[in-house]
């Protein structure tokens, strides 16, 4: 075994990312060289969902960071202590960090870092913003060449699910706000969400990324949406508009000073961000010379935090094994075989066919037999109007075999009450 | 100066590199330590839209990729050949190469990254799909965790800018086809784009990153667009869709072999690719755990191409920098400084405003007049209706600063005819 992990804490995020590592066939084979070597749990008695030794499982959290054999510590425990000093400690001891606490990064961030380049080591924070969708990366790498003037987001899941059912259900904040409780999408204590922190703690994170300078998170300025009012949302959609809690960061010029806030915002109804409903995130980023990308899906839950945990893990896992004779596996090619590819004709998909028929009584009957004959299960076949003296008949399929759905198609073309068949095209 | 650089070509692409790479102030500090070292071109004597010295141009573009001093090559003359040759003979001699050409990665692949790994070098082409849009970098590193089921792209400018013509202005497709030619956004001969060929280029460099295997160009199957009619987008939308040309890679188990294919395609109207319109690219990456990610952005021209050009210099600079004792400086935290945060007060954006007043005549004047006195000039005002006894007015106004409109608002709120303002809410 190659790689040895300390994870602090088996909660949600934990628990997925457990479950992601031990369930590595089919996915990146650099996975099988990382140990889950010790987790840090408040109680050893608790039943888990995920089965790990006894001399792996710890409460005391300490012994982890200061453990000589650990080389990255995983913190998904959340809160801010002892969070914010097992993080210090372990990067004092020279290990790289991977973290999911947005919370701790945005308050302590400046002394994380600094103990991190004191130290030679990385923290990486892919998941703490944006739950599953990669946008810390893209920031730090692939976007860091462009001169970035605006980072808008919808980041913070609870408050888009809200807003976007009381958009569409005319409900009340209070009402949709207590629903969301019961089902488990807001917190019993909804604070942090619905007044905005959440969403601070993030942009502070992302603007500070693009913007190449730590920001003090008590210079946010954040508003929630609580005071965001059933009529308001119907006033705003006669005008055009979606409400949306935007976390904003913005600079103007180079030179001016930036601008950093959340609030309910009046989002046109044209604008990428309008259409993100329920709980996805995106966050829409622009500069100059990119214009405008956007990084759009789950903003939360255990899969999708694991997906981000993970890719860190193993960008650190991909830097711990460069070095002068062995490239990075994650930049270099790794495979050399070739995929199976399926023929078409195995392809399950739906169908549009669009006939040209001569006007006779049952020739829909006769389609829908030849289709019948096939295993071709049809959603809907309607005679939509004439063309001249022939009638134009649209039919679409359900899920078919490709080659089943072909070989009606060709009898089909022999009928003496098929014209043509002008269109052919697939259904996602 | 730090790292050389060997561009190879000089049309849209590299200037626009260039250009950026000469206007590093306010973008990431490494870019100030690539020299722009020999730039191959055809010419010697055509007019450029950049500055360079006559030493640094060459029409032997051999002489480039064999030159000691060259550390990265950066291919971006696209066609097969000479730039097949010369990336291979560059990556022999041990240089790295960025690439922006889906063609020849997409057709000699197999030879290049085997060449790569042999000589130990990297072969970056963030700029082969989906222009701007960081997507490879997220396969390769991000979302590489993950068990990648699905992607599903619009990754040709072209042909999606042609169907949402069709789609908006019920037009054929001949005739939008000959308009988006004298725009320049088809090219004279529009093989490649509208018969689906550049977008298979692109699905089978993303099927190989996100399933880790090669594919061979000729198992793409491939389907353009030149028979997709107005009518069929019309009944399509009838149906609930709208049809796009989608380039699809998709796995069921993963043990099934990998269905990779180009086709016009309906979209079910709600599903996130049905809004992407115009030259706008997207492309939806579906897996285990993450769920549904996508990333938007601009597919083509100048700046987008030449951001993602830039990244993977800029990333392959951050790795040829990294040693033992010197952290990667893309990964690592580089800033210390904290950004300077706007006040609130100065912040220019637009309001909206509910009101509510006692019926009496002139409210709106005044309301107005208030306005107005501090410079906040208003997009719309109405009355919307009563709450009892009490009229409800809706402001909308232009773009303002922030101190006017709460200076404004003050004096408002003294108005005795002013009841209450339930609601202030920012627009974008």
């Amino acid at each position: 075994m190659g790689v040895k992990l300390g994870i602090l804490g088996l909660g949600t995020v934990g628990t997925g990312t457990v479950q992601l590592l031990q369930d590595s066939a089919g996915r990146h084979p650099l996975l099988q060289e990382i140990e889950i070597y010790r987790v840090g749990v408040r109680s050893l008695d608790k039943p888990r969902a995920v089965e790990l030794s006894t001399e792996v499982l710890t409460t005391d959290l300490e012994s982890i960071v200061n453990d000589p054999a650990v080389d990255i510590v995983v913190e998904v425990m959340g809160g801010l202590e002892p969070a914010r000093s097992l993080i210090l400690k372990a990067l004092s001891n020279g290990k790289h960090v991977v973290t999911a606490n947005k919370a701790a990064i945005a308050r302590f961030g400046a002394e994380i870092f600094t103990t991190a380049n004191q130290a030679g080591v990385y923290v990486m924070l892919e998941a703490a913003v944006g739950g599953g969708i990669p946008v810390i990366q893209p920031l730090k790498q692939s976007l860091s060449v462009n001169r970035i003037h605006t980072i808008t987001g919808i980041v913070n899941g609870t408050t888009n699910y809200i807003l976007t059912r009381m958009q569409t259900e005319g409900s009340n904040f209070n009402d949709v706000l207590a629903d969301a409780q019961r089902l488990g999408y807001a917190e019993a204590d909804p604070t942090a969400d619905v007044d905005g922190l959440d969403a601070a703690d993030k942009i502070a994170i992302l603007a500070s990324l693009g913007f190449g300078g730590r920001i003090n998170l008590q210079d946010v300025y954040t508003e929630g949406i609580r005071q965001v009012s059933k009529t308001d949302i119907a006033y705003a959609e006669k005008l055009g508009f979606v409400i949306k809690l935007l976390a904003i960061a913005k600079r103007d010029t180079p030179a001016s000073p930036l601008s950093v806030r959340v609030h309910p915002t009046l989002v046109p109804q044209a604008h990428p961000l309008a259409s993100i409903n329920g709980v996805y995130n995106a966050i829409l980023v622009e500069g100059e010379p990119v214009g405008q990308v956007m990084f759009f899906g789950p903003g939360a839950g255990a899969g999708a935090t694991a997906s981000a945990v993970t890719s860190d893990i193993l960008n650190l896992v991909a830097v711990l094994k460069t070095n002068t004779a062995v490239a990075n596996p994650l930049l270099a090619c790794a495979h050399q075989e070739y995929c199976q590819i399926a023929p078409m004709a195995e392809l399950i998909t739906r169908f549009y066919a669009r006939f040209l028929t001569n006007d006779q009584p049952g020739v829909i009957g006769k389609l829908g037999t030849c289709f019948g004959n096939y295993g071709v299960s049809l959603e809907s076949i309607v005679q939509t109007g004439f063309q001249g003296k022939l009638a134009e008949i649209v039919v679409v399929t359900h899920d078919v075999r490709e080659g089943n759905f072909r070989q009606a198609l060709a009898e089909i073309r022999d009928l003496s009450a098929i014209e043509s068949i002008p269109s052919l095209l697939r259904v996602l």
